[in-house]
């Protein structure tokens, strides 16, 4: 399934894609009033969303809405860096060693937003894009190991990992230039985990005002999805509903010869096969 | 006033502390069933507070209970490494670079555990304590400048910045090693800001089995809480309830020689002057 989020007048509403259209998931709303809820609920609450989703009570059109960010506020957002093998090189050559082990930096969670929102610029004048595949933890995850770890992921949405370049370069550590307001784009909608055969078997791309910038494979990933679970949940628990975006392949703005920074009015489009696209308008 | 989290059967208490004895916030638990709630509820909230406590309804023994973090999950757990000019110093020899910037990481919240909770060793064989004053942002701040950064803090906690030291040096990021399930014991209340005069003149000190390791005053930090509450907001909006960990001073056991590591057993004590203690003991 397909589940989302999107504003209905004053309300924010959930639902499942079929098609073109959304089945609103309103006669559930008392027991699962959030997606972090739906999440949390496993296969008890995708049952009953898929027994709504038949029933087809209230529907709306997929183009008459605003999609919000198909996840409310998670408990985390990690992101890892220098996860394909081209970008580590790319990377390099700008000063960033190559990784001797996953290099994990937090985005904060303020920093989410809708798929189609606008992502402001701010203080940055480096501003550059990242698309990457991003995984929603289901069951709770705590000394996983990397065979068992695919049964933890509730789904998959596309991210924007938008990094402020000047800013991200201020400490090893990335923080403040990760997460900027409306700097976490994501969306359109969670792919529920069974939708997905092979998350690494993924083209995945980003372009800039229509032209390509960004074009590679999940399969290029130098950890696995599996192998991020099971390192991250030795360290720490892996709750339901935190966000893991699983990196970002060559092309970036940054390590473009000469550089390429966003600017006000460019569009960036991220996509990743199987699950969709998210479009933001970058503003003042 | 100090404002804590108790358990009181299988339920889970707000009180406000009057020298040995708590007044339970019962009364207003309706309108403000969490911490959270009260921070966000600012003035209003606090007048609330106060009400309650003058009426005294429902009182507990402090020694009664035990207490919980006085915060639940914030939305963001900040915390800005080398921050005292000494620890500085003593990083230095271990090889970490002086920061030409603030030097900022998270700590995922999902490590937040309570005043007196036991600290689990887990997979490091490199358990460290860092004593620090820490912050709790009241009204959201954004664009803040240091002269007016005050306005945003609602009070104050003690934080023991536990850190696994073999972990945290697998990146630059800090990430895996200062997030240990356990390892973010704060507490043993939040003081209001109205009770700190200066933030800046406020002793700490850590103890391991009452040997004192680390004795400095907040005096001391590089970067005063006001400029670290401008510069995180410059790049994004700190929202209320985030927890800002303000740096640790010299004595971690890191940077001992011989380095000395905490074992099961032990008994780490965390003091901040003005706000109170917390005491974690070792687990494995």
């Amino acid at each position: 399934m397909k589940l989302l989020r999107f504003q209905d007048g004053s309300k924010v509403c959930l639902g499942a894609l079929e098609g073109e259209t959304i089945v609103a998931l309103d006669p559930i709303s008392q027991d699962y009033p959030t997606m972090l809820s739906i999440i949390a609920g496993g296969e008890a609450a995708l049952a009953r969303v898929r027994e709504v989703v038949a029933r087809r009570e209230r529907t709306v059109p997929l183009v008459d809405v605003r999609l919000l960010a198909p996840l409310e506020r998670p408990g985390k957002f990690l992101a890892i860096g220098m996860n394909y093998r081209k970008h580590i090189a790319e990377s390099e050559r700008l000063g960033v060693p190559k990784p001797q082990q996953q290099y994990w930096f937090n985005k904060q969670t303020s920093c989410i937003s809708g798929p189609f929102d606008d992502i402001v610029t701010s203080v940055t004048e480096k501003l550059d894009y990242e698309v990457e595949l991003a995984a929603v933890i289901g069951l709770p995850a705590k000394g996983v190991d990397a065979q068992n770890a695919h049964q933890h992921v509730f789904g998959y949405t596309v991210c924007n990992d938008v990094s402020a370049r000047d800013w991200q370069f201020h400490s090893p550590t990335f923080t403040m230039g990760k997460s900027f307001d409306t700097h976490g784009p994501i969306g359109p909608w969670i792919v529920t985990a069974d939708e997905i055969a092979d998350p690494h078997a993924l083209g995945l791309r980003c372009s800039v005002n229509g032209e390509l910038r960004q074009e590679s494979n999940t399969s290029e990933m130098v950890f696995s999805l599996w192998e991020q679970i099971a390192y991250l949940s030795t360290a720490f628990t892996l709750e339901s509903g935190d966000l893991i975006a699983t990196g970002t392949p060559e092309g970036v703005g940054v390590a473009m010869n000469p550089q390429v920074f966003l600017q006000p009015g460019d569009v960036v489009r991220c996509e990743v096969d199987g699950i969709g696209a998210i479009e933001n308008r970058v503003v003042v």
